[in-house]
Parts: structure tokens; C-alpha cells; sequence
């Protein structure tokens, strides 16, 4: 099935969370932030930005953000950053108002922009031998982490990337049958647990690295537990920290 | 500074929006959908879905929606969609309640896996000699569109995505300089118009394959213009569609 050998990576991407004692060269980083910029953008608006995060302290804040030991720990880090705050500079230098910047529609914009270079990056460190995560867990205290960041309003960090060389070698991850996630021309409503069985029995199979002792849940069990489970989370105050940055005001 | 190939053409990286009269082959789209499925994904929860439309009514009403006459036309055309209906299903089949998946938290997680995956794909596309169009514009009319595609509760579309072999060889499009974009461990708030003057003299060299009489604005003169400026529309009508599709009740 795979037509080529960047495909054949795709198809058995897997999320590394060990990296080597080794920063990235002037190069691969100049790459990596090139490929980023030349990533699509929603009306050409290029609304995001990218700090390379390498101060001791920032890292370590970020980390205990995260609660995850590995971010910060080796590898490069990078916050990508949905950015209305440069446009609204230019209009504002111009003589003008803040227009569009502050509703939902021109946020979420800015943050396909964020999350389609986040993707692209990671494909080019992918191809370049590199490994990486997405660090999904840097806002699980986003007030904090804007705080740390210092950014301006206007801004917000999205996602997190960690990149470098691999110091680990997980199994492929078993994902929901194609047939769960892609149609046709409509939705499939029509989902019945049982159509997860194999899947579920498969997922079990799987040896999470980052607990090697013990195999992962079943994937309904997952979902029907504490990932998803109510609870009083930080997280839950991205609304509040989206608002105070000045975007969504008309949510 | 490319370091191979397939990063080669990620700095080249061009919308193509006008494609030859072919269909992909069944196993282009596979390959495709399969890529899609590998994505990296938020707490391994797996929260998007894609649809592949090749009904011509529902191409047509995308179309109409969308307001662009490429949408539709040549090309295959998916929509990916924000998918918390399936892990709603999971629980509530497991005699469970929905848990978090009502909260903005749950829906940003999911909006990031749907994202992802929409640029895995066109990076898989590229790679393949094929070319793409990330549309946003089929939120034009998010409620129409949510009745087009007849989508249940808690799904959300997101990108429309238009695969094809290329029939047009666009210009690079000049982007914004790396310092302006990328930055060390600080937001360089410090921002100045006066370092946007050669890069709005480059965008104007650029000519729009959409109109190729005209060259388009400076940058700063679009960024100042009628694509960020106050005026109403339906695209703002995403905040009632998403509490309609039950998503990002606590905002």
C-alpha cells in the first residue's frame, strides 16, 4: 500500500518520549522552523509563531506544567503559539481597529495555522531521522504556562513539540479500524460496542514504554474511564485563560 | 539546508486548487486514509473522523457553502471532522455518562487530532506527486454544513481537504521572515511595522493564480483590510454550532 518511503513512515509514526544527549544542529533547526513557515495558512493570515524554548528554568516550569518527566528533559522543545497579537499590530500601526481578531471564527484559524505546522514539523523531523512528541499537557495549567511564557495577549500556546534523537524503540501503536473513522458521503451513526471487540483485544497487546511492566487497557476501557471521566481540572481553565488573552470574546 | 527530499518539497510547499479530470485510485486513497489514521493523537483517544465525498449534490452544496468554484470540482474532497460522538457512544454503551466530552477542553483535544491528521494527509499527498487545498471555507456556513453532511450530535467539521493531480505550477508565496515568526526563549513583543517593508514588496512580486491579471496586497496592506475587518458573518455562527452539536458547553 505505502507509495514511498515518507509514506512508510507515516504509517508506522511512532511518538518518541526518550531522546539522546544531543542538541539539534544550526541546520536542523534552521529546517525545522523553515519547514514551519511554509506551512498552509488560513488566508494567508499566518497567524502562529514558534518559541524554541532551551533556558534551564523554562523547561523545568514547563515540565512540572506537564507533570510528564520527559518534557524538557533531552531533545529541543518547542511551544507553538496561535498569534493574533502580530496582526493586530499591524492594524494597529496602521491606524486601525483590532477587526476580527477577537472572535472565535479568526482564533480557530489562527489555530489550524498553530496545530498544521506542529504536524508538518513533526513530519520533517520524521524524515530526517528524528523523533518527536506532541505535548498536549502543556496546558494543563494554561495560566500558568502564559505566565511562564510571558506572552502578550492575543497569543496562546496550543501545542507543545519535543524533537531529537530517539533513545527508545516503541511498537506501533494499534489504531481504530479504518472502517470506525472514515466514510462515505455520511456519518456512520450507527456504532455498536461489539464492532470494537478485536480492536479492544489488540490494544491489549500493546506494551506502553512508558510503564513496561504492565499491557494498556483495552481502548473502550480507556474511553470509558478516568481520561474522560468528570473531574475538576486546570485544564478546564483554558476558557477563562482564552479570554483573558482577548480572544473568543464573542464565545 | 533541506536535508532530503520530502523536506525539499515541504519548503516548496504550494496550494494547488485546479486538478486534471482523475480520480485517486483505490489504493491512493487508501494510502491516504490509512496515514490519516496513524496521526498522532491526544490521550490516544482518537477523536476525529473523515468523510470522503463523492456524491455530486453533497459536492455541489459544499461548494455552494464554500463559495470557491475549485471546491468540488476536480480533485477527491474529504471533510474531517471533530469527533467526540464514537467515545460518546463507547461510554454511554457501557452504561456510563458522557463525562468531559461536553467540555472545550475535550473539543480543543479533538480539534487538534482532526488538524493533525488533515496535514499528515496533504504531506502524504505531496509526497505521492499529488497536490491539495486546505479549505476552511466550508465553515462559511457551519450550520448548513452540519445539516449537508447530516452529522450527528458532537461531531464537528473542521477542514475540508481537496486531493488531486496537480493541472497548475503556482508561484511560491512568500512568507513572512523567520524572525518575525520564530523565537528563542521570549515573545518578542517589540514588534514594528517598519521590519514588514521589504517582505510587503516581496508578497506584491507574487501573482494570485486566482486572478492572474492582478498582484495581490502588500501584506500588511491585506492584513489591514477587508479579511480581518468588522462585518458580519455566518462563519461567526461556529459559536452556535458548536453548542447546537452539544460541544464546548462550559464556554
Amino acid at each position: 500500500m505505502a507509495e514511498n518511503k515518507f509514506v512508510e513512515k507515516q504509517l508506522t509514526h511512532k511518538t518518541i518520549r526518550a531522546f539522546k544527549e544531543k542538541e539539534l544542529s544550526q541546520t536542523q533547526l534552521t529546517t525545522l522552523l523553515e519547514v514551519a513557515r511554509h506551512t498552509s495558512t488560513s488566508l494567508f493570515m499566518q497567524q502562529f509563531s514558534v518559541l524554541h524554548i532551551t533556558d534551564p528554568e523554562k523547561r523545568a516550569a514547563i515540565r512540572s506544567i506537564s507533570s510528564q518527566k520527559y518534557v524538557g528533559a533531552n531533545g529541543d522543545l518547542f511551544i507553538f503559539i496561535a498569534d493574533l497579537y502580530r496582526n493586530q499590530q499591524i492594524r494597529r500601526q496602521l491606524g486601525n481597529d483590532d477587526g476580527r481578531l477577537h472572535t472565535t471564527d479568526i482564533f480557530l484559524q489562527a489555530y489550524e495555522d498553530t496545530v498544521l505546522a506542529v504536524q508538518n514539523v513533526l513530519n520533517a523531523a520524521e524524515s530526517m531521522g528524528l523523533g518527536g512528541v506532541i505535548l498536549g499537557s502543556i496546558n494543563d495549567d494554561p495560566q500558568k504556562l502564559i505566565k511562564v511564557l510571558n506572552l502578550p495577549k492575543l497569543t496562546y500556546p496550543v501545542l507543545g513539540l519535543q524533537i531529537g534523537v530517539p533513545d527508545q524503540t516503541p511498537q506501533l501503536k494499534p489504531r481504530l479500524p479504518l472502517e470506525l473513522m472514515a466514510f462515505g458521503n455520511e456519518y456512520d451513526t450507527d456504532f455498536n460496542l461489539d464492532d470494537l471487540k478485536n480492536y479492544d483485544e489488540i490494544v491489549q497487546t500493546y506494551y506502553d514504554l512508558r510503564d513496561a511492566n504492565r499491557r494498556i487497557d483495552s481502548f473502550s476501557k480507556q474511553v470509558n474511564g478516568n481520561k474522560l471521566n468528570k473531574k475538576n481540572t486546570k485544564r478546564d481553565e483554558q476558557v477563562l485563560a482564552l479570554k483573558k488573552q482577548g480572544l473568543c470574546l464573542d464565545f
